[in-house]
């Protein structure tokens, strides 16, 4: 187990009806709020309608920002800037899913920062102070609501960068399981995806004695298989949400990446996808992750491969040990198509056409991971999951 | 799974020679520090001459209070808050296990309240401010280092009794494994089986739905069943030294009790046998734990000890659910008895001379466990494990 540093001050609030917490946990930071939204499904459920009254209540001034798209753009996360400088904006208020909460992070680091914000988002080391957000989460997914992660995309070069701040990290966020009954097949499908992805990540490494980090991803990603599935057949199966929510924080919160550092491979991968397609991210990930498995398999790599297969997915332990490993991957395959997720790039409209080019961009963003990828590497997990 | 909050501000410093850090974990807190150990085995390690170094050059005045005992009396909270006043202490700086860790706790809730500490102790709601305490860790076992509870004893009435604040959270933690290469045998062993029983007590709960908590829970309890025998034969073997002591926090900092209420009923009676015969409080646990399950075990909560059997022990599904959960509770007692641990009260000078009072006494602070126990129950678990 390497050293580490963990540090999760995020305040949970966790269940049905907690909302009513949100105007005491925006108000201990001031009383003018950016308001941040996507595309108005907030306004379809009522949600919208809350939180205004309830900041309302707690004499909470509010600027809204809406229309934060998919894969957040650099242009909404200026516009933000914008309004947290115009209206003096104390705290930051996202209401949505991961890219909403993404945007409002950058929005909350760059009312700080003195330049354009996309400085932040390729030097993650220019943030500094960063004014404190306050998130009501809609989807399980990205693990944004407990975490100092951000992604955000500028579509006018194909660019999509994650950027990281200990001080992005959400002063308190609300979740309540209620609010992803709504959220369609495709996206629960495509949350559940990208949370095991976040797992994964993690969980394949090389730190000898990350034990107990290895045995709780193994827990995470055994919830994930157990209601993903429900969630899909009864979205509004409370136990079935409930449980993808608080594993989505949990997933990546640094709890099963501390002590193991995450070496991140399939996302810069899957971030060249959506920078250059604008796919679901959690999508990409599936369709992904069987594909760089078997590229990864070897004799060196064979025994993690064991380890999952056995613990995760029940295979006996006594079949001979490459066995286990091509049964696990083919299992890992056969759920993400079990939760009706394409398996291949040209399903989603991704050709030959731009390979070569996201292979390169996407080892420059990769980390020392379980297996160093170079772009000829990334180019043939490309081509298999053609 | 039902509504919780979750908040752990506490920072971790984990790992080799974190203890680099102290000066600057200390000094963000003040100039005037309180060093609270016990027994004086650290001076024999050379730790105290470490952190007195650190702390002095970082500019830290450091008041002593030395001598805090296994199960740390109020006598010693009252001396320490006399000299966090008379010396205007800013932060309390334990260094130690969980006696010494905790008394630094309530000496720092003491000197913020105005009446006697034992207040405190009988009455958690009076904890109001309490002075930061940034904690060294020697000894893995009852993760007091990053959470808000402290157990004090009045000898002097055989009480013993949990005090909770989530103010008392230590602002940080180092935790390097390191030091807990010289804890005895008995002492690891000892720890070992509290870690285990924070964790029986927050698994086996009847909450619906709990699955992520139960899935964490399994995965920490493995990591004890793996690398409890290892630490005891090789007492410097850094991956097991620094999985338990991982563990150790993780088992009861709030991570496995949200959404499923820690009812607590095995430490409540042990708290009784320590108070009265101050016995080392995880040999009191690992006695009366696999006492209680046998006690507990029924057609209404077999099936608790089937998951528990099958994840944790193994043991084949395909089995009886008593013979599954039977098999379960005499691994739960082996596992103990590997560790050295002795399997009965008489064995630790325990006679029936007191049951019946101490019964009494916990079932008082005990919380609305797995299988609600009166009086008689406990009296019934007492005598099985004479």
């Amino acid at each position: 187990m390497e050293n580490f540093v963990y540090s999760v001050p995020t305040r949970i609030y966790f269940g049905k009806g907690q909302i009513q917490n949100l105007g005491t946990a925006v108000r201990e930071w001031g009383g003018r709020a950016l308001l941040v939204y996507g595309g108005g499904s907030i306004k379809k459920t009522g949600l919208y309608d809350t939180v205004m009254r309830l900041l309302k209540e707690s004499g909470v001034a509010v600027t809204e920002l809406s229309g934060v798209e998919p894969n957040p753009k650099i242009t909404s996360v200026r516009e933000g800037v914008r309004l947290c400088r115009e209206n003096g904006v104390d705290v930051v208020v996202p209401v949505g899913g991961g890219s909403t909460i993404d945007c409002a992070k950058v929005v909350a680091a760059g009312a700080c920062y003195g330049g354009d914000a996309w400085d932040l988002v390729i030097h993650p080391e220019k943030i500094g102070k960063v004014l404190p957000v306050v998130a009501v989460l809609t989807l399980a997914a990205t693990g944004t609501e407990m975490n100092g992660n951000a992604v955000i995309s500028d579509r006018s070069k194909n660019d999509k960068f994650g950027t990281f701040s200990q001080n992005m990290k959400p002063k308190a966020s609300i979740l309540d399981p209620e609010y992803t009954f709504s959220v369609s097949r495709k996206q629960t499908a495509a949350g559940t995806a990208d949370i095991m992805s976040h797992i994964f990540e993690a969980y394949f490494n090389n730190v000898p004695g990350a034990f107990t980090q290895s045995r709780i991803a193994e827990a995470l990603l055994k919830t994930c298989i157990h209601y993903g599935p429900v969630a899909l057949e009864q979205p509004e199966n409370y136990e079935a949400r409930a449980n993808l929510m608080w594993v989505s924080s949990l997933a990546i919160n640094g709890l099963i990446g501390c002590g193991a550092p995450v070496g991140w491979t399939v996302h810069p991968m899957e971030h060249e996808l959506s920078a250059f397609y604008d796919i679901t991210h959690g999508v990409g990930l599936a369709i992904l992750t069987p594909h760089w498995m078997k590229y990864v398999l070897n004799e060196n790599t064979v025994g993690k491969f064991v380890e999952y297969g056995v613990n995760v997915w029940g295979i006996d332990a006594g079949l001979d040990r490459f066995e286990i490993a091509n049964r696990a991957i083919a299992e890992t395959a056969a759920f993400f198509k079990k939760l009706g997720i394409p398996a291949t790039l040209r399903e989603v409209g991704i050709g030959g056409e731009n390979l070569e080019v996201m292979a390169r961009k996407s080892v420059a963003c990769m980390g020392n991971g379980f297996v160093p990828l170079r772009a000829e590497d990334v180019l043939a997990i490309f081509r298999a999951a053609l």
